[in-house]
């Protein structure tokens, strides 16, 4: 392993690159390559595509100045090599850590990121914004948009190049193109990309309608009037990216996108094109680190992991709320045939793998497409399925109108299985769950749960199949955890809640999922402190368990509501809804989170932030009751 | 005008289509097309794409059998002439009318109604779900999705197309090409389908094409060498629809969707079609009804009107919301410089309509792309231009994650001026705006407005030029009322709401929006009954005047919040949750919309229903405070 780094210490900004000679191009590459394998093994993070897209950004700062020039980089998970180009070199150890840099391109972080980016497909439509811009303004800088082949299959991507392709605006649109989203990717789209890049019969059939034309004139004249008609023809019979080109693009390529000086030259060529261009670059996720190019989706995204062998710096063999959902439905779909599951393009990060290898013709994998997700769900559950849509939460805000208007306003039975809610970690702002209770619970017909641990998950997904209406079931990232219930009837029955602990009346405290088992914690640390309280786990977030939470509401001396989720349309303030509706005036304090965009930071850290963990509800609640914290802080929120 | 339908009047089911004589059908489709322009005329309602569609309509009725066969109209309001064939005729005076049918596809309302819709593009997911249950459950019935061509811009359409060309299911997707969406259809596929329809190059090369393979075998067997390149060729040669065919379906077309012979030809021998097919079929919007073929934009969804005009019944010179909107960004945009307007299709809806002719420079029709528009927006606005992007509540809904990830997170000055907020009425449950400010309010850095009057609807639209934030101004449909408004200070500061009425404080009254002119008359009537109130409009739903409210709360005996918003995390649990911040315990009685999705009808009828009146509000509170009300009619609610 090469830790020198002669060449990349020479660059401190992009003019530094431009001064280098090209014959060290390939060793800087080399270098850099390197320092993400090295860098990313201690921090996490996504290596498989940074890896693919190391020329390609070499090329891009040579070419452009990314001061003037908008580089936009779509989902932005393929920037580290951008970001170590433009001053965050010696950062980098920081990456995704709490306080330091993002994993995503971020407008506060450099001049050099001009849009932040972290969900697909959005880079298009933000390009073409910018240059509209540029053309009111009359300046003349270029706009590029660098989007993956996985992101092109977001339908609002095909929203951007429909109208790209009409506005006539200057915009590059750079499809790099490694035939994966995180798995491999799917779709007609797809096929026809991958007919571009193996189908050899495009500069064949060139060559020899070349020669036709040549060759035998009198026959072509014939058959080609005029000028007009063979060059429309002549574009049909060779183009590859015809598709592209019907939309109003310029279509450019397939070029080799590890071809540093090819790249140049094409993207130089470039500035002199008008109109919306297609420069269709292909690449490989993971190039140059064989673990990586050998295992792309495992190398997507990467906890710490030891260079040698790629495997992972510690490993854990706790089962993750996804593998909860995966092998659930497995069971599942082993009893009820109509038990089927669909994913936006992450069949693994979603735990739907093993359905997908034992039920393949009852798992669709419809691209990254969560608006088409929902509404195809909608039809296989109106004709009598029993459709399963794992999807993470910050992805669900996608089809946020199709769960209201395909799904929820007929009453259909599909099941949203909402992964990643609440505080995600690393990734950070655009990839928290922290929404998801907010905007799903003013939508009528839809029942809301977040189980408490893994068994009661499990038993969620095993009560939605027998109820025939919508569902949402959300839970968080990690290992799921199992907590003893004390209920004498562990089933889950439509709006019942179940007590998790009683000890008296002093503090109520209502937790949503898996926060019950960090208050059943601070339970016996009051109880510790003589301040005795109830647990109530909800299970159902609509319908709430009115009945319990009033009884034991009008006994309390004080109501906590914890939650992983935005304070504003949360729980908490439904509790206090409910209880305004019986005429219960009692303070309700909210523990959750505030209005503001969450940042990135190991979840541990982010929870000691908000004041969600036992610590810092310990000293609230003491606080409240007058009584003297174990640790005599200030609290401040 | 034939008021007369002797063949139309024997048709109670499709069946009977069947068996008429096909020389019966021209005279059918007549009886038929003035049978809507009679009845639209009078109920209003969608006649031009109706008028479209009633040979494709006719000829889908006599080759499928739509009990089994699976029609799903995309958008459905150019379901009319299917309903009048399937049972629903002699119902339709009530269309649209509270009680009455709807004017969607409505699922409960007749088992040939497969999918409900109201929102565009959503047609061919459901049909690729209701596909592969077909499969699944080893059925034979066809599968088919009519989709219009402004449809087909919207990303989720292709999302749809991109998963149902690779899943190779047979499922027919029927493009209703009219070169319209509600306007003139913008975008490079719109240019693409025009290209297809108007372009005689295709059809002449493909004769040309065959001569040549034909006569000169010998040239052609060098040039292509084996028949499978010969046949990728060819493809390339002359198939109009290659776009379609890339994307893995196989295309038909384009043919003449008032041809019904040639349509009912062209159906049947899909039947025995494999795999994904695209039927492009050319519509004219208004087909037969002279004034709806000369402006098929307004005749799109219109108000009763005279049928030898096609005027409106009764005309009003009051100016809408959307008016106001259209005239200030006009003002506005004279002003300043940077003022940017956008809109997904519906520029005459949206009151931009004088924007665009002042301004085409500066407007921007995506098509519809509402996810696009936004971030689109987003890019504008992060190079300095403010963007107003003008659509409806509902629609709204399908930018929702660009909202929260390309606006907000960025903190970038787009303004959203959301009409059709609250009630539409007739259009009923898909395009109530019911819940815009629960799904706005937990997102952070959003400024959310509602203004009383259409005067404060135009000066929180200047007010948002002068802020560097995003902003979402939310106002109804209709007619602008103007208040006056007693305060001294009537400019718009940041978090500061009006008092518009203030005689005691037996009752604080909050109402949202257009709300207040309802209230104010409230207001008058309970003092007649020596009910004392005081009226706040808080105009800024986020962050509210916490000062003003509590500082009237703390004084009233009780509160009620009214807006034309779903309860569940809208305004009047704000409230609560202020003054649970406070500590102030008092009742607040939240007057909106209930949990439930909102069916159609006249809006007086719909605020009747919900208790959103003056007289219901008023028997409310002098129950409260048991007095009796006028009419001693028993509360329910």
């Amino acid at each position: 392993m090469i830790t020198m780094y002669k060449l990349l210490e020479q660059i401190n900004s992009p003019n530094d690159l431009k001064k280098m000679k090209s014959y060290q191009i390939k060793l800087l590459a080399e270098e850099i390559r390197n320092f993400l394998v090295e860098s990313v093994s201690k921090t996490g993070g996504h290596l498989a595509s940074n890896l693919g897209v190391v020329e390609l950004t070499l090329a891009l700062h040579t070419v452009y100045d990314s001061l003037q020039d908008k580089i936009i980089w779509d989902v932005g998970h393929q920037s580290y090599v951008h970001k170590i180009l433009t001053d965050r070199r010696k950062q980098f150890s920081t990456l995704r850590q709490y306080k330091g840099i993002s994993g995503f391109p971020k407008r506060y972080e450099s001049s050099h990121d001009h849009f932040d980016t972290g969900h697909s497909s959005t880079s298009i439509s933000a390009a073409l914004g910018m240059a509209c811009s540029r053309d009111l303004n009359k300046e003349k800088h270029s706009v590029i948009a660098v989007i993956g082949d996985g992101a092109l299959t977001g339908g609002m991507a095909f929203e951007a190049l429909n109208h790209a392709g009409q506005s006539k605006k200057n915009i590059i649109v750079i499809l790099n193109d490694n035939a994966m989203s995180i798995s491999h990717n799917v779709g007609g789209l797809s096929n026809y990309l991958n007919k571009i890049r193996t189908n050899a019969v495009y500069s064949k059939v060139k060559d020899d309608f070349e020669s036709l034309i040549n060759n035998i004139p009198a026959i072509g004249k014939s058959v080609f009037k005029t000028a007009e008609k063979a060059k429309d023809c002549i574009k049909y019979f060779f183009v590859p990216g015809i598709l592209f080109e019907e939309l109003g693009f310029k279509y450019i390529g397939p070029i080799d996108g590890h071809d540093y000086s090819q790249l140049c030259n094409v993207l130089k060529n470039c500035k002199n094109i008008k109109g919306p261009i297609l420069l269709h670059v292909m690449t490989k996720k993971g190039k140059g680190y064989q673990p990586a190019e050998k295992y792309p989706d495992k190398f997507h995204g990467v906890s710490p992991f030891m260079i040698e062998t790629g495997k992972p710096a510690s490993s854990s063999n706790k089962i993750s709320y996804s593998e909860v959902v995966g092998n659930t439905l497995v069971e599942c779909g082993e009893k009820n045939n109509r038990v089927v599951a669909i994913t936006a393009a992450m069949p693994a990060g979603t735990g739907l793998s093993g359905f997908q290898k034992r039920f393949p013709e009852r798992f669709f994998d419809v691209g990254i497409a969560e608006q088409h997700a929902i509404t195809f769900a909608a039809g296989l559950a109106a004709t009598g399925y029993k459709p399963f849509f794992a999807v993470y939460s910050t992805f669900l805000q996608r089809g946020y109108d199709q769960i209201i208007h395909d799904i929820c306003l007929q009453n259909l039975p599909v099941t949203l299985l909402i992964d990643r809610a609440g505080l995600v970690g690393n990734d950070g702002e655009t990839h928290h769950g922290a929404f998801d209770l907010s905007f799903l619970l003013p939508i009528p017909n839809l029942t809301i749960m977040a189980p408490k641990d893994g068994s009661e998950l499990k038993k969620m997904i095993q009560y939605s199949i027998s109820e025939n209406k919508p569902i949402a079931i959300r839970y968080p990232r990690g290992s799921a955890i199992n907590l003893q219930s004390p209920s004498e009837n562990n089933d889950i029955i439509t709006g019942k809640g179940e007590i998790l602990y009683h000890e008296g009346n002093d503090v109520l405290l209502i937790a949503v999922g898996h926060m019950n088992a960090m208050v059943l914690g601070l339970c016996n640390k009051l109880k510790e402190n003589s301040i005795d309280a109830t647990l109530i786990n909800p299970r159902f977030i609509k319908p709430l368990d009115e009945d319990l939470i009033i009884k034991n509401a009008t006994k309390a001396k004080k109501i906590y509501v914890i939650e992983d989720n935005a304070k504003i349309g949360g729980v908490g303030l439904q509790i206090q809804g409910l209880l305004n509706k019986y005429s219960i005036y009692k303070e309700v304090h909210t523990i959750g989170l505030p209005d503001e965009f969450i940042q990135h930071g190991d979840t541990s850290t982010l929870y000691d932030l908000y004041g969600l963990t036992e610590e810092e509800i310990f000293k609230r609640i003491c606080e409240a009751f007058q009584k003297k914290a174990i640790k005599n802080i200030v609290i401040t929120r």
